[in-house]
C-alpha cells in the first residue's frame, strides 16, 4: 500500500523473500544488505526482506530479524515480512517490520501442505495476529495483509470456487487484517480471471482493501495479469529481481514475474514508479557475484532498453 | 482477417516464414509441409507459409511456392505470404496465394537497410501490386495488407513520428491495400502504445481496415501488448511457433510471441480461436526434429496446461 503521491504505482520487490526461498544456496547477510541497498538507491519503496519461519525450516531466510534492522535504517523504504502465524508476527513486531503479509491459501490441500494447517487454523492464527497488533500502541503498528494464495487455481485441486475465495477474504478482514492481496501462487491466472477476481473480492472487502497483485510468470501471461490489474484500479504489484523464485510448494510453478521487465513496461506506458530502470539492471550484478549458480531471468535485461527511451 | 463466425481471434501462424527466415539450418520442404499439415489439423485457420524474395537472398524460403501450392489443398487454410515488391506479388498471384503482405517500414532508415528502398520506392511498389490485384478476375484475388513495420520505433531511428506512421498506412490503403497490420518488428511495443497507436491508424484508415497485430516479445512484453490489442478490437494476431524468428535486421530483438502460449492466454479468457491447445504443443515435435540445433521458447509448454484446464 502506498499513501505517496509522486508515484503511480508501487512496485514491490519481493526477491529477498520469495525468490530466495525458494534457491538452495545461501546468501550471505551482507549480499542481502547491499541488494536491498542497491534497489532502494535505484528507487523501489517496498522491499520484502523475509519471513520469519523457523529457520530449521528455511535457513536462506534465519537472518530476516538482522535483515530487517538493517532494512529499517534505509530512509523511505517500507520493509515488508511474511509471516506463517502468530509466532512468526511475533517476532516481526519484534524486529520491528512495517509491513506483515500472512498468506492463506484458498486451496486448503495446499494449505495443508504447505503451512500444514487447516483454513480454521490459519483463520485462528489471524485473529490472534489482529488482536497482537491491535494491542499496540498506533505508532507501533505494522499494516497487515492477507495474502491470497492459490487464488486463481491450485496444482493440486484445480480450480478454486469463487464462494471459498470470498469466505477467507472476508474472514482475514474480520480478523483485523488492513487489506488482502491476491496471488497466483500457481502461475494459473489469465487477464480475464484477474479482472473478474478483483471486481469479486472488493465486492466484499471494499475497493481500498484490494490494491495489490501477487503474479507469477510460469506460463509467460505475468505481465499481461498485471496490466488487466492495472485496468482494474491495481496500484501494487510484486516482483522479483531477475525473476528468482517461485512457490516450491507448487509443483510446476516458475518464478514471480520480473522486477525489471515490470519496471519497463510501466514506466513505458508513462506509469511513474519512482524507479530509476538503468540502476535497476545494475542491481543484477549483486545478484550474479552473491548466488552465481543460479540463473537471472528477464528479456529486458538481456535486449537493452528502446534507443531514446528516457 | 477472418470472416468466420465459430472463432473470437484469428491466431495466424507465421513461424514458417517469420521464424524461418532468422534461422540458419534449411528445414526440407517435407518438414514445412508437415508442419503446416500439423498446425492446420490443430484448428490454426491461417500461416504465413513464406516469402517470395529472392532465393540467392533467403535460400530458406526458396521453395515457397511449393509450400503455398501445398498448403492450398488444406481444406479452410488461408495462405498468406509476405512480398517485398511486384515481383514478389507476381509469384505470389502465380503461385495461388490468398493474402499478400507488403512490409513498409515506417522508419525510413530501417527501409533502405531491411528493403534497400526509401519510401517512395515501396510506395510506387504498392501501387502496382494494388494495380495487378484490380486487374485479377474477383475470384482469382488475394487480400491485400499493408505490414506497418518499425511502428512502435527503431532501432535505428528510435522514436517515430506519429505523422508517418499515418503517411504510410493513408498512402498504402491508397495504393489498394485492403487494410494495414501495425508490427512490432523491434520489441519495442507498450500496452498503452498499442492502444494509441491503433486508434490513431483507424482514425486514417477505417475502423475494418486495421484487426491485426504482429508483436515481438523482445522485452518480456509480447502478451500484455496482444491483450492490450484485445482491448482496443484486434482480433487477428500472429505469433510463431515455439517463439521461432525475429527480424535478423533489428539488432537486439529476438522472436515472435509464442504461439502456445497466446493460444493458452486467449483460451483461458474464454475467447474461443478454434484451436486445440495439446494437439498445438505436439506440433513442436516437428520443429525440433527438423531443426533440432534451435532453441525452443515457450512457457506454456514448459510448465503444462493448469489441472483442470478445458
Amino acid at each position: 500500500m502506498t499513501t505517496a503521491t509522486d508515484i503511480d504505482i508501487l512496485v514491490s520487490e519481493v526477491g529477498p523473500r520469495d525468490g530466495l526461498q525458494s534457491i538452495t544456496p545461501i546468501m550471505p547477510l551482507e549480499a542481502k544488505k547491499a541488494w536491498i541497498t542497491a534497489e532502494a538507491a535505484a528507487g523501489v519503496r517496498e522491499i520484502e526482506v523475509g519471513s520469519f519461519v523457523p529457520a530449521s525450516l528455511l535457513p536462506q531466510l534465519a537472518d530476516t530479524a538482522e535483515v530487517v534492522a538493517f532494512a529499517r535504517t534505509i530512509p523511505g523504504l517500507t520493509v515488508a515480512v511474511l509471516v506463517p502465524n502468530l509466532r512468526g508476527a511475533q517476532a516481526a513486531v519484534q524486529a520491528g517490520a512495517h509491513k506483515i503479509t500472512l498468506p492463506v491459501s484458498i486451496s486448503e490441500t495446499h494449505s495443508l501442505k504447505n503451512l500444514r494447517r487447516t483454513h480454521a487454523q490459519v483463520l485462528q492464527e489471524a485473529r490472534e495476529i489482529g488482536a497482537l497488533i491491535a494491542s499496540l500502541p498506533a505508532e507501533q503498528r505494522p499494516s497487515f495483509e492477507g495474502g491470497l494464495s492459490t487464488a486463481f487455481g491450485c496444482t493440486l485441486e484445480g480450480p478454486i470456487a469463487d464462494s471459498k475465495l470470498l469466505e477467507i477474504a472476508e474472514a482475514l478482514m474480520e480478523a483485523g487484517c488492513d487489506e488482502v492481496g491476491l496471488s497466483d501462487t500457481t502461475g494459473y491466472a489469465n487477464p480475464a480471471q484477474v479482472k473478474r477476481l478483483v471486481r469479486l473480492v472488493r465486492g466484499v472487502v471494499g475497493d481500498h482493501a484490494l490494491s495489490g497483485l501477487h503474479l507469477h510468470n510460469t506460463r509467460g501471461l505475468g505481465l499481461a495479469n498485471a496490466l488487466a490489474g492495472l485496468e482494474v484500479g491495481i496500484t501494487t504489484l510484486d516482483a522479483s529481481l531477475a525473476g528468482l523464485g517461485g512457490c516450491p510448494f507448487a509443483p510446476g510453478a516458475s518464478g514471480n514475474i520480473v522486477t525489471e521487465d515490470l519496471v519497463f513496461m510501466l514506466e513505458a506506458m508513462g506509469l511513474r514508479t519512482g524507479i530509476d530502470v538503468e540502476a535497476l539492471l545494475a542491481v543484477r550484478g549483486i545478484l550474479a557475484d552473491a548466488v552465481p549458480s543460479e540463473p537471472l531471468y528477464g528479456f529486458t535485461p538481456d535486449a537493452g532498453l528502446p534507443l531514446g527511451f528516457a
